[in-house]
């Protein structure tokens, strides 16, 4: 089994989806715009063009599939962008379906084949991850077309205004469909950082978001004795200090945590804060940690409120549980880079994709390529020619191991 | 020299002053607007009712001034307000000092007078204390003119539109002035607390004021490793632990500090703060320590940014230096409290009055009375009437000494 992949032919397609919403040295592709839905039509076509069976649903994501296989093996990502994203994130997993499905129509064989995919809304306009939710079904139809941006704009508004046709969704079949391989940039600066070409992603972190709300009273600062004032500012420095002191002593560098936005009122030099709001935000592979932080928050707000003679309100933003990759696939995808001459690490990645979806459905595998920089959802996105083809290879090697291992 | 002070009629004067731009319990009075104007037409009224010589100059300070005297106590304060503050803040002891002059007018006697004042535009809608320097010569009247509101309204359209005449400044004669007397509420919680009814003030704090912002990078805080960001916020944190810990051990209960204000960008539960600012105050009544806070802010910077691998900049905002009262008026004011039976404590105000000016160019004293709950600048603002009148009684009966004593 082997598939001839042509780097060129690749690029070439990599790059002229980059055309499609293309804003300076990035991408405006935010999913059901007008341009997202041009990108996703120029994939089906290409789809077409290399024989595969293309489907567009009614939300936007995109399957063209080997005809006449009974069963596949699922490789893609997702084109929509951020509101003003990089040329690659998403992109680069979808193109590198692309091209594989179309190497393997140019040497078919057996009845496994090749579906490549881009889910719709990975970015989360309305809803994140939405496209593989409802792949997997996780996420009902009716639910998708409730959902909003921040306009205030529905699913089923935006898909009537994109022209999307009615019809059925495509759902993944568990049965059909061996595994479901994703390729994305690191979007973060380790693999530059330790020169490698390759990271293999042992798992996906799970999050937890608190947001704490120390409430004080506002006092002049000049006539107010120091320990006469409720000072919610001096409460949210001794949180941020104590979480901070928490993490950093407890995570055994499994962890990273974030503490990204703050918010004091009424804000002003000469007036003590009456309200204090900060953002907590923090990433582990493992849920007993994600639980220990969680239930450490409070501890460390009433140790701060009480400093500060304050009270304070705590309310639990988000949770996204960890997700663990197929073991025997990230083996596979291991070999493979290593069989096409690549160095590769094994890696968390701290980022959600539509993989720690499809994960808990059948077995998935999933890969990054270096970032430079480490930048990522900005214009400046960007990685090595060298990187993005050595994804191509490592995929479709790994691809030809799987197929060859079913068939 | 007795002064028969009427408590009645100067209470229901300080109601009347109530009425006038009365905003629920509190009041808007800002300077130079239609019932600023308005107040201070009044005021001119009830000093001519009285006898005085009463004069509104062209920026709205009034004065009214015991006819024929060839010197004068001056006794004041202002009787603009915040946007929406009480109704005591400058208007007791613009209310005091008309008292007095009608009393003394009562009862006159010698070569020296009385004269009440209310200065334009204490509370800086324009610039703060702007009546008080421009009556000390400290200001210009071109300067004065060029000064905007945050509308960016020039003092020069907003005396217009308020119809003020033109004409001369009042202006301070030093020769003429032996001292000025100004009483005010507290505007923190101390005499309450303490159960006290006069404060006499020994000084006005200085105030320091500087802006911090720490530089980093927006990196995304799910993939980027802790020891690779450059987190301005975390810098932000360990700067105000490190301020907080510094005045907290080095005060000696004779600072006051503030960290009022904190912006963090670009503000995301995702994204590792780029850009944090934090806005610093300070007030003390020795310039030394206001010098030694100065020097040690750079110092925790410094090392605050080193630890987060960010950078910093600084920026001095503004700078008061204290101002001593007049030693011998204050011993006079603590006597006359006592004498008419009254409690009285010596203590530094924390906030800025027109005393601090004029204490530049006379002999200046100032007493406080107790604020309920120590809340100012707000419409919950307020005094019990046996304080407000034992101020009254005290101002009184340091004007008799200060008269018998001179004359």
């Amino acid at each position: 089994m082997q598939l001839n992949i042509d780097p060129d032919r690749f690029l070439a397609d990599l790059k002229a989806l980059r055309e499609i919403g293309k804003a300076g040295t990035g991408v405006k592709r935010r999913a059901l715009s007008e341009d997202d839905i041009r990108a996703r039509r120029w994939l089906r076509e290409r789809m077409e063009q290399a024989g595969l069976d293309a489907v567009m649903d009614p939300l936007g994501t995109v399957m063209g599939i080997t005809p006449g296989v009974r069963r596949h093996l699922l490789i893609g990502s997702h084109t929509d962008t951020v509101p003003h994203g990089g040329w690659l994130d998403g992109a680069l997993g979808v193109v590198i379906g692309l091209e594989i499905a179309r190497a393997f129509m140019e040497a078919p064989g057996g009845e496994i084949g090749i579906a490549a995919i881009s889910f719709t809304d990975e970015e989360g306009r309305f809803c994140p991850l939405m496209g593989s939710r409802l792949f997997c079904g996780d996420l009902s139809l009716e639910e998708a077309l409730g959902h909003t941006d921040e306009a205030g704009l529905t699913v089923a508004e935006a898909r009537a205004a994109a022209g999307l046709d009615d019809g059925r969704l495509l759902r993944l079949d568990p049965d059909a469909c061996m595994a479901f391989l994703e390729a994305h940039i690191e979007q973060g600066p380790v693999l530059e950082h330790q020169a490698v070409d390759i990271g293999v992603v042992t798992e996906i972190v799970g999050i937890g978001r608190n947001r704490v709300i120390f409430r004080g009273r506002a006092d002049h600062a000049g006539t107010t004795p120091m320990d006469m004032r409720r000072d919610a500012a001096a409460a949210l420095h001794a949180f941020a200090d104590g979480f901070r002191r928490f993490c950093g002593e407890s995570s055994n560098g499994n962890w990273v945590w974030n503490l990204g936005a703050a918010r004091i009122e009424p804000g002003a030099f000469n007036v003590v804060a009456e309200r204090a709001e900060i953002l907590i935000e923090y990433r582990s592979s493992g849920e007993d940690a994600l639980d220990r932080i969680a239930r450490t928050i409070p501890d460390l707000a009433a140790e701060a409120a009480a400093t500060a003679r304050v009270t304070f309100d705590m309310e639990a933003v988000g949770r996204v549980e960890p997700v663990g990759m197929d073991a025997d696939i990230a083996g596979t995808l291991h070999v493979a880079a290593e069989e096409a001459g690549l160095s590769a690490i094994r890696m968390a990645s701290g980022a959600g994709h539509d993989a720690m979806q499809l994960a808990r459905h059948v077995p998935t595998g999933m890969i990054f390529i270096p970032s430079i920089a480490g930048r990522s959802h900005t214009p400046e996105e960007d990685s090595h020619e060298k990187d993005i083809v050595a994804g191509l290879r490592t995929v479709a090697r790994a691809a030809e191991r799987l197929l060859a291992e079913a068939g």
